[in-house]
């Protein structure tokens, strides 16, 4: 292992990057993206994950009320809750039994809650950016947000880091 | 800049080539999807969208009635008219007052149309690529389509893209 | 052509691959994950389809009743039967006469079923790699899966391959 800065920098430049792309806000979709997230950074990969538009769901606090300056911000926000515990399944959801079932039987099979995944991707070091013109539009700021982030970012960042990576995903 | 025909070609074959599959009807899709292409070209790629199955409803021309000779095909473009200003969200649309509400939100939010942003595309070099076999499924042809668009192309047209390509991505 | 096992195997070696994740059950993705994967084959790429989540559906055996041991496995598989005959689509599917009419009208048009996909792929050496994790999820197995797939697998091996791929897309 390399032991001074310069080293572990060039280390770092050296790793293969991974970029994923979390546009919903469904627990069936967020599944995929924070597991291939962390096994990803288990492999050695440096992840970044960037939130857009009903993926930004995934990373609310829990308990955040009515969002936003306008009543058609508030009404999105009263329509879709997201936090990491509280997703919906996009399909068979019968308005939330499925959600449940489907996270007792992950629970009861050792597969991680989306809390989990993501705390553990925060600890292995995978990058959460949300996307600043999706939060903006949704009247997100970043104390309605999970803590950990990193600051919000646009689709040019997402972009250029995409360009250098060896794997990118729209998931 | 180069200045002769010669340089600008080199300097086009060198450009990064971005392809992006677009697959999905929806606005909540189309949106990334002419996000990425448009934000793509102005960081001087070479970006080519393919448009498949129910992605060719973004490209429908506007007023366009039934479409096909087959009664089969005349249901799906009954129900799925399409056309950049027409797409419907694909979660609390509500019959289409959820989308109404998100593209006035976005609107006051400066965020483009899907309109705006094929234009937007079309200028910058972005190509258009309908998927020629899915067409043929629901009976479309150029003249339903919107002006501008590149000659249908198959899916091996656009493996052949996607392995040159630094980014490729489903939508 | 190589005619003895080295050359074949720096022949396969030297094969570009294409890893395709297929997370979804409908039709309306089944259809072109299959058609990337034998277009991809036919340009002599070398092909992988790693299926999770309800993407497990397109492998199911046609006729297989409740799975599972669990009664939440068993009522997600009564409710989402799959089988690659059995798709439904995402979209105008009214209780299954959508994704009727659409297979009716895709045969009509020469566009080949998900099961007539799903030999050509396994007769074009495409590898169908099942996602171990979900299958014990679902709790499925082999059993109740078509024959002719790989070996489980798991989230790691998908991304280790995605690293070698020129073409990775999440479906």
């Amino acid at each position: 292992m390399p032991d001074t800065d310069v080293e572990v920098g060039a280390d770092v430049a050296a790793k293969e990057k991974m970029v994923l792309i979390a546009a919903s806000g469904d627990l069936d979709k967020a599944w995929p993206v924070l597991i291939l997230a962390t096994t990803g950074a288990a492999y050695g990969m440096d992840v970044t994950v960037f939130f857009t538009f009903w993926g930004l769901g995934i990373l609310k606090k829990p308990g955040v009320g009515l969002v936003g300056d306008d009543w058609r911000q508030k009404m999105l926000s009263a329509f879709k809750k997201g936090s990491p515990g509280g997703l919906q399944l996009s399909t068979l959801n019968f308005g939330g039994l499925g959600a449940r079932m489907m996270k007792d039987l992950a629970d009861d099979n050792k597969v991680a809650s989306v809390q989990e995944l993501l705390d553990l991707a925060q600890q292995m070091g995978v990058r959460l950016w949300p996307c600043r013109m999706t939060m903006d539009l949704m009247g997100l700021q970043t104390e309605h947000m999970i803590d950990g982030l990193d600051r919000p970012a646009g689709a040019g960042a997402a972009i250029s880091l995409m360009k250098q990576a060896k794997i990118s995903l729209f998931i």
